[in-house]
Parts: C-alpha cells; structure tokens; sequence
C-alpha cells in the first residue's frame, strides 16, 4: 500500500533520514497521514493537527503541506495517538486514531503501544512486519469539525521591546518577554 | 555562505518544498542554525530550542536532526525570533537571535520583522536580496546553558483509558483526557 508518493520501504527511508530512526510510530502515523488524506476532497487546502508531540507531527511534515514552522500544523500536548486533517475553510476533516480494540490480533504493536513489556524485551523486527502488514488495518476513522474558534488566524499583533532584556516579542504576551515571567529553559537569563 | 550541505539558492529550493514558500523567516533562520552549529565541537550530540512557533521550527528541522517528532526540538510559543543548539548530555550551546539594532543598515529586513508597513507594501524580492547579502550580519550569537530540569528526558508514563470517550492517554494528564477536560479544537467532543 502506497503512503504518499513512496511505497512502505522507500517511506521508511525517509523516515529514517529525517525523524533520525525508524520509529514505529512514525510509520503508523504515515498510514494515519494517508488514511486521512483519502477522505478529503481532490485539490482542498487543509491544515492537520497532532494530539501528540511524540512521532505524529513528523509523519505530517513529510507527508503534507502542512509543517509547524508555516503554521498549517498544529501540535497539542494531548498525548492521544491520534491525528486530523482537515478543509482549512470549513474546518470540516477527519480524525484518525490508532485503534487499541484492534490490537490483540497485532500483539507486539499492543506491546509497543501499551508499554505492556520494557524496550529492551520488545522484538523490535516483529514490530515492523506487523506494522507492515497491517497498513491501515490498526486505525479508526472518523469525521471531525474543526471549532470555529480554531480556524481563526492569530497574527501576533505589535511587537515591542522587553524593558528587562531588551528582546522583540508580541506584546500580547505581556509586559515583560515570557522568559523574564520566568517561562524560559535557560539558566540565568537568556544569554 | 553554506546553509549545511546546500548554498544560498539550494536552501531556498528546499525550503520552498517543505515550507510551502520561500519565507524569509525560514532563510534567516538556516543562517541562525549554521551560526549555532559552528560554534558547537564537533561530533556532539545536540538538541534544538525554538523559541517561537513562526518559521525557525523548519529551519532547524530542515538542517539539524532534530525534529518535533522526534523530541530533539523543543519549540516555545514565546514568539521570540530566536533559536539554540546545545549538547544534549551538558546543556552547554549557543543561541542566536536576530539583532535588531543592526536592522538600520537593512531596511527591508527591519520593515518585515518589524511590520513598519502593511504586507502588500512590502517588497519581496528586495527583502529577498538583503537577507542573501546579509548572511549572519543580521544575527547575534551568546552562550547558553540549558536549565537542568528541561535536560532530564520525560516519558509519558502509565498510559489509561479516557472513562468518558475511551481515548487512551498519558495518566499524568489528569482523571480525563485533555480533550475531554476542553481543550479539544473539536467541535461537540472529538468525533
């Protein structure tokens, strides 16, 4: 079965190149991609978002238009194995999911998904042919409407200058930048 | 100026396959990346920060091995047009921003980040030519340490069933799912 414009070994190659290994979830989430990208109309322009940060939004980016840096992906922190696209106009899509009630018949990918074993006992090969020939057989499809609220794009309005560091940021963020309200990951300030 | 394995025109290429268009945040921020990586020895693991969700995410996935997917990048909705690479082990890197105080010799480059004029008044292709001429002029380079507490590696736990919509999700995320406590983009729940 075809993901994309690659057939499942030549997507694999690029997974590897780009995500830096051959995640499972990533091919998953390639037939997720290609699942959902069936259901809509020829020629729309859509927008996805991930339930997850994990492996989801990298099989997005290599699939379709939309990657975070151009704003047409969205990535929530749900930690829900799940994906959607959908009509960027109408907000009118479909999710899929990974289906759990499916995989006692795909036993090392419920191992895999579930952590029913540590890593290191995991049979990472089995994982693979089971993904393989499943396909789209471990998902679950279904129709989703993008809230209004979402479809709205945010520009990020006037910028200024943080009276602490001096940065440009969005003044809609506040009166100092978010790393001086203390949100950053730096040591000791910014620099 | 090498942008990675590509020159000047070859990223632009590439950035427009995968960022939909040749936006000049995304050319600015391959210079952003180049910068922090020759200051980082040779051979070292590293991860990546962006610290806005604007453009430099697909700068740094483009020309780094780190990925959202893949949890190497980290990307912060601070809407600060700035980026760094970091040893992965120590937190050691560096960051780079745009300088904004050397923006008046770049007139163009100033009226796009700064939105001094609407969009439409803009010009492109002389936007397009500073940025070409400028290389890592218009950038500024500090030394970081990352915060020990954003280095330690999160998995995501126990993953439970949703008792409301079934979804399966990390347990640290609360009683119910994240889409099921309202934060869904959805409308009418997730399906």
């Amino acid at each position: 079965m075809r993901i994309g414009k690659w057939d499942h070994d030549a997507f694999v190659a690029v997974v590897k190149d780009f995500h830096g290994h051959v995640a499972p979830g990533v091919i998953i989430g390639g037939y997720m991609v290609e699942m959902a990208r069936r259901t809509l109309p020829e020629g729309i322009l859509y927008d996805a978002v991930s339930e997850t940060v994990q492996c989801l939004p990298d099989a997005i980016q290599l699939l379709t238009p939309c990657t975070v840096g151009n704003g047409w992906l969205k990535v929530y922190h749900f930690g829900i194995y799940a994906l959607s696209l959908y009509d960027k106009y109408t907000g009118e899509g479909t999710r899929v999911r990974l289906n759990v009630d499916a995989l006692d018949a795909y036993p090392h990918v419920r191992a895999w998904f579930l952590k029913e074993k540590p890593k290191r006992e995991q049979e990472p090969e089995l994982l693979r042919e089971e993904i393989r020939a499943a396909g789209m057989d471990l998902l679950q499809a279904a129709p989703i409407r993008i809230h209004p609220d979402f479809l709205v794009k945010k520009g990020k309005g006037v910028v200024r200058r943080c009276p602490r560091c001096g940065e440009w940021y969005p003044a809609v963020l506040g009166d100092l930048c978010r790393p001086c309200q203390g949100d950053g990951p730096y040591l000791a300030g910014k620099e």
